[in-house]
């Protein structure tokens, strides 16, 4: 590998993306690339010429360690987008003019469906205007929603925070309820997609009996059967506990946290402030069963929570990173690395470059047939799917009590 | 130690106190108890003679290491306060009724505030009627607000998660922000005592510059000192994270909780509702500064983690449990083990009884020395106090990619 690249992070942190970024890193060096770059901010910090030379940081076998068990953004996260092609060429030109200062032969850039975007429409610049300069995406999102990968780096680590902290969460309302059961509802990151709040299902177990129901995007969320379903568990259970996603919606679009009548939730500075869903169906349940509720957001926890990250996910986010300087390493661009499914049990995948533009801008759903007829639950084909890819774990390097992160500096500049 | 004895868990669960009558099962046993009876959800479940032999739980020493790394009461809890003795004394000899009919010599009460009043009650009532049996309770409050005591079983372990997940939430929050800032609000549990929320400066370290600014319930809120100080942050700083009691309160006495006016939070069923004081300030913060905010509750996540147990922790849980039974065994009665610091550096600690009247319904505060002089932060008095609790880990099993856990199938029946 001639010359030096450059490696990016965009779009929400997740508690694996640096793996991805040591990945990339460990396996251009021994391919001999000079240097390896880190863009401040993503592409949106690049533009500025912002880059730090990661030999200052990750020459060391140690830091590469630390960086895998340090969580979000190591290099900065950003969410630009870039513009389209015609009419802003100037903005085009701009990365390639930073790429030929810097003698960069390929732009790595870890992300989601935003950021595959960015590697497709670099690309095709690239090809249109006979541009050598190469481009590789590496896979990251906690949603999951990426399409043709099996799955995507990011999404085991925040699988396993939830279903722990599910399980945590179950234990915890459920030692109260000797007279009446409190009901539980736990909102869970996914506005589209349902695979985080899917995870809520791993939580089941010899030892636990999971979430009482699991309310997705993928199903149209339906108020009165919500109501009946409330109001059976509480009549027979001690405890309940119910996982909901984010993006739940009705059949005419609303999302379940706008039920109430804008007005009435004018905040006190008056602006019009939406409850969060659980707080929202919380409240309904609190109203209409007077029974004592609570409501639970994971919010970012669940994205970087790197003190439990699932092992399996954290060799995937590296293997991603060092597959894609391979990838480019023999000449490729405008692909993605996917994960690819060769057995559940025992479990084993395969890596490949596939092209971006198959992938950028597509989201990929639950399948109907994992979900459970009644619409509020996994069945075992999910299970088989998802349980593979929370297995092992990472300890963290603990410090005076708590996980150790690296740190750049340039960030806070 | 003759005969047999019953022991409970009451109050707001914790990662450890399960640790606690794995320590009160453990010394009983090792002394000759015959029977160690578990009450199924506290003092309430007890007045309904609702027992388990601890033995189908607890004689196999896997077991006890498993109920070490479980969180919240195996027994079930409770939130039952005994009614004063005149004119219920049904109530009390029920509890002594009880107690004679499975020859019980000495309860054993792990819980915070109510839980020790309750084992006032108890024993006072023994006192003054000439009954035999003896009452002991077991210190546990993630709350940290017991007087006497150093600190309180549960604290130590509660502190690691809260101060682990600050600096996650912290290393989220700063890899965005390249042009403005996300104001995050962190809301930790604490009504009255500001001992969890303080747990947040630990996070600050060599890799990690901490929350911005602490605000406790020991000291008067005022929300145009608040706004200044984030106006400040938000214009020097790229990332700005605040961590904040839910018991912050004015000077009128309102909690900030309740800043809005009531009738514009008027929920979508007609109920008045309150958001929480995160909430409350993030939206304050977006609609006068224009900046992202975000809210952030750990709620009872931060009670039940105990896959981020503090080892130091769970041992002075296990440990407190055991000393009650030494205490009970010589022939104390109406005491709380209490901790007694011996030295910070290294950190040792030293156990005793001690008169519950003196505890019972006292509550205690973070020292007023302790805080900064602006009063939005601890100083280094605070991390010399409780750096110690949250040292050391105890390693979950892992058992299909989660936390194992021990259950009472009893709590279900």
């Amino acid at each position: 590998m001639k010359g030096n690249i450059v490696v990016g992070q965009s779009g929400g942190p997740t508690a694996v993306i640096n793996a991805s970024v040591a990945g990339v890193y460990s396996a251009a060096k021994k391919l001999g690339a000079d240097k390896v770059y880190g863009m401040v901010h993503g592409i949106e910090g690049f533009l500025q010429d912002k880059l730090v030379d990661l030999d200052g940081y990750l020459a060391d076998p140690t830091a590469i360690e630390i960086l895998k068990r340090t969580p979000s953004a190591f290099l900065g996260s950003c969410r630009f987008k870039m513009p389209k092609i015609e009419g802003h060429e100037d903005v085009y030109e701009k990365v390639f003019e930073i790429m030929e200062k810097h003698d960069i032969s390929t732009l790595f850039y870890a992300g989601g469906n935003d950021s595959m975007d960015t590697v497709k429409m670099l690309s095709d610049y690239a090809a249109a205007h006979g541009k050598k300069q190469t481009f590789m995406g590496v896979p990251k999102t906690i949603d999951n929603d990426l399409p043709v990968t099996d799955h995507c780096p990011g999404y085991g680590s925040a699988a396993k925070y939830i279903a722990a902290s599910m399980k945590e969460i179950i234990r915890d309302n459920e030692s109260f309820g000797a007279e009446k059961p409190t009901i539980c509802i736990v909102e869970i990151m996914g506005r589209h997609a349902g695979w985080l709040t899917a995870a809520a299902a791993l939580s089941k177990g010899d030892d636990c009996s999971g979430p009482d129901a699991i309310y997705l995007p993928e199903v149209t969320f339906d108020v009165d059967k919500f109501m009946e379903k409330v109001n059976k568990l509480a009549a027979t259970k001690h405890s309940v506990v119910i996982a909901v996603s984010e993006g739940v919606a009705l059949a005419d679009g609303r999302f379940v946290c706008e039920l109430g009548d804008a007005s009435s939730f004018v905040d006190a500075f008056g602006h019009k402030q939406l409850s969060g869903c659980a707080k929202t169906l919380a409240d309904m349940v609190a109203a209409k069963t007077g029974l004592k509720t609570r409501a639970i957001e994971f919010s970012t926890l669940q994205r970087a929570a790197s003190h439990l990250s699932s092992l399996t996910d954290v060799n995937e986010a590296f293997q991603s990173g060092a597959d894609a300087v391979k990838a480019a390493n023999e000449g490729k661009t405008g692909m993605m690395i996917t994960l690819n499914r060769v057995s559940s049990d025992p479990y084993e995948i395969s890596t490949s470059p596939y092209d971006i533009h198959a992938i950028a801008n597509v989201e990929r759903h639950i399948p109907a047939e994992w979900i459970t007829e009644d619409g509020c639950g996994l069945n075992e084909k999910y299970i088989e799917y998802a349980r593979p890819l929370i297995m092992g774990e990472l300890q963290p390097l603990f410090v005076d009590g708590l996980p150790r992160h690296l740190v750049m500096k340039e960030l806070f500049d």
